[in-house]
């Protein structure tokens, strides 16, 4: 039994709500020193996103690139209830939870490049909320529509306040015209209520398109009017880092370039979930970790 | 009766068959002196393209803009065959024939930044092939696989050769992530024969989404590889032109920014329609016109 916490961001209301404006910081005080230089760090403060070049050196994108092959063609893998596999062709598109299959992928959670970002901008302790790689083919990629991490997260998962953020690490080369994620700069410091209730077992759609949990075209608008759109391009081995509320979303991809990237998010040690505050039960340990042991 | 000519582009094949390197200039030589200067001529030869900024000054866009905003409600025009409305928002989406429709458009297209360029380019007299108005909503604008245009006016409208140039002329700013068309520059060189033959009425569903005339998945890598891809962008009232057998499409447009363009094919009065290369029947005046009298 959780304590009952107060619900700042209600959402998955009846009828629509207006935005909310954040009341938590994006960038933490008392955060320790990390490899994050203050201009960086000022500027993801204010965007709710950052970019690293180069993150990882080419022959440690080689090394990840064959290991999400073998991953990908794991039998035991692939019919492990985290991985999903797209029904038409029967390619695996995400392998969730790949922090606790890989022991690569483990070590790179635990990374001071990785880690020491993630907790300075947390200003504390943080564990891994949620890891996966994906796989999105050339010609067919179908992008996911805008939405904010943390409603889900809020809504479904129990995710108290927006403590968390997101690193997506590229292994294939980012173009603006193959489905780069894109981002409205500054959004994150805006709460955007969704409606309809959210049905039982929701994860099992919602991983493949989300209906629920999508905000209004009207505050979309809104958003993007008044903060406009970055794109996230760059080479294999940089990484985007981002907030658990920006607002954020992918077009399609019909180049023949596929992308494949490596994605996971910390949250504070501070902000452990609680009972899911707009759904009837919390989703799988493999998409939303209850292990709250903090990392490295 | 059309006399027989020799098909050098076979396409809509049973079985797949090679590409076939292209035997025509895509600049004609004997062009008229026009306002392409020497550097962007070549380019346009070696790219298949070209860009023109600000073709219309912010006058022109607002007034384009609202003669488009006019066709649009206008419920003759809505009515009328030529005119693409979307089943399910029952929006407007694309106006065919659309020079013979607005008076503007009509200027527009006799207008010598438009017309003395397409001549410089065909070295010829030229003709309005095919004009429309396009209308792509923002956040579920669903954008066009790859194609060849000259792949489906040769087989369906009966176009000898690759002597045609289409411009598009943006009424809105056209974003890296908006939807705007991506190019392969180069590929105007080759010719994709596509597989599969054409059902009669095609253009009823190929306006929408083509199936048959669509280049194979290992052609598109091929050419991509070696040509890499270029996208249009630019603030309203730039313009792109480019040539019949450019190989181009374009992703979907999640983004609240719809997107509108002026669209016209001219095509040099020295490679009028004959009878299709691969359909039973010809298409539609209003989408392939064999009214040959030169413009101007």
């Amino acid at each position: 039994m959780t304590i009952a916490v107060e619900d700042r961001y209600p959402t998955r209301t009846a009828a629509p709500t207006a935005p909310i404006p954040r009341a938590e910081p994006a960038v933490w005080s008392g955060s320790p020193r990390g490899p994050i230089d203050d201009t960086t760090l000022d500027s993801y403060d204010a965007k709710g996103f950052l970019t690293v070049d180069q993150l990882l050196g080419p022959k440690e994108v080689a090394a990840f690139q064959s290991e999400l092959a073998r991953l990908r063609s794991d039998e035991s893998v692939r019919a492990d209830e985290r991985t999903v596999v797209e029904k038409q062709s029967q390619d695996v598109r995400s392998i969730f939870d790949v922090h606790r299959i890989s022991g690569l992928i483990a070590e790179l959670a635990a990374d001071p490049r990785v880690l020491d970002r993630a907790r300075q901008i947390l200003g504390s302790e943080v564990y891994v909320h949620q890891s996966r790689v994906n796989f999105m083919p050339g010609f067919t990629g179908k992008g996911f529509y805008w939405h904010s991490d943390f409603e889900t997260w809020h809504a479904e998962d129990g995710m108290p306040l927006m403590r968390a953020v997101s690193i997506s690490i590229a292994l294939t080369d980012n173009y603006p015209f193959n489905g780069g994620l894109m981002l409205m700069p500054g959004a994150h410091r805006t709460f955007v209520p969704c409606t309809g209730a959210t049905p039982s077992d929701h994860y099992k759609e919602s991983l493949k398109e989300q209906e629920i949990g999508v905000p209004a075209q009207a505050a979309l608008t809104d958003l993007a009017t008044r903060h406009g759109i970055e794109q996230f391009t760059g080479e294999a081995g940089s990484a985007l880092m981002f907030d658990s509320n920006s607002m954020h979303g992918s077009g399609s991809n019909i180049t023949p370039f596929p992308r494949s990237n490596i994605f996971m998010v910390f949250n504070s040690v501070d902000n452990a979930l609680t009972d899911p505050f707009a759904a009837d039960s919390p989703r799988p340990e493999f998409i939303a970790s209850r292990d709250f042991t903090p990392l490295g």
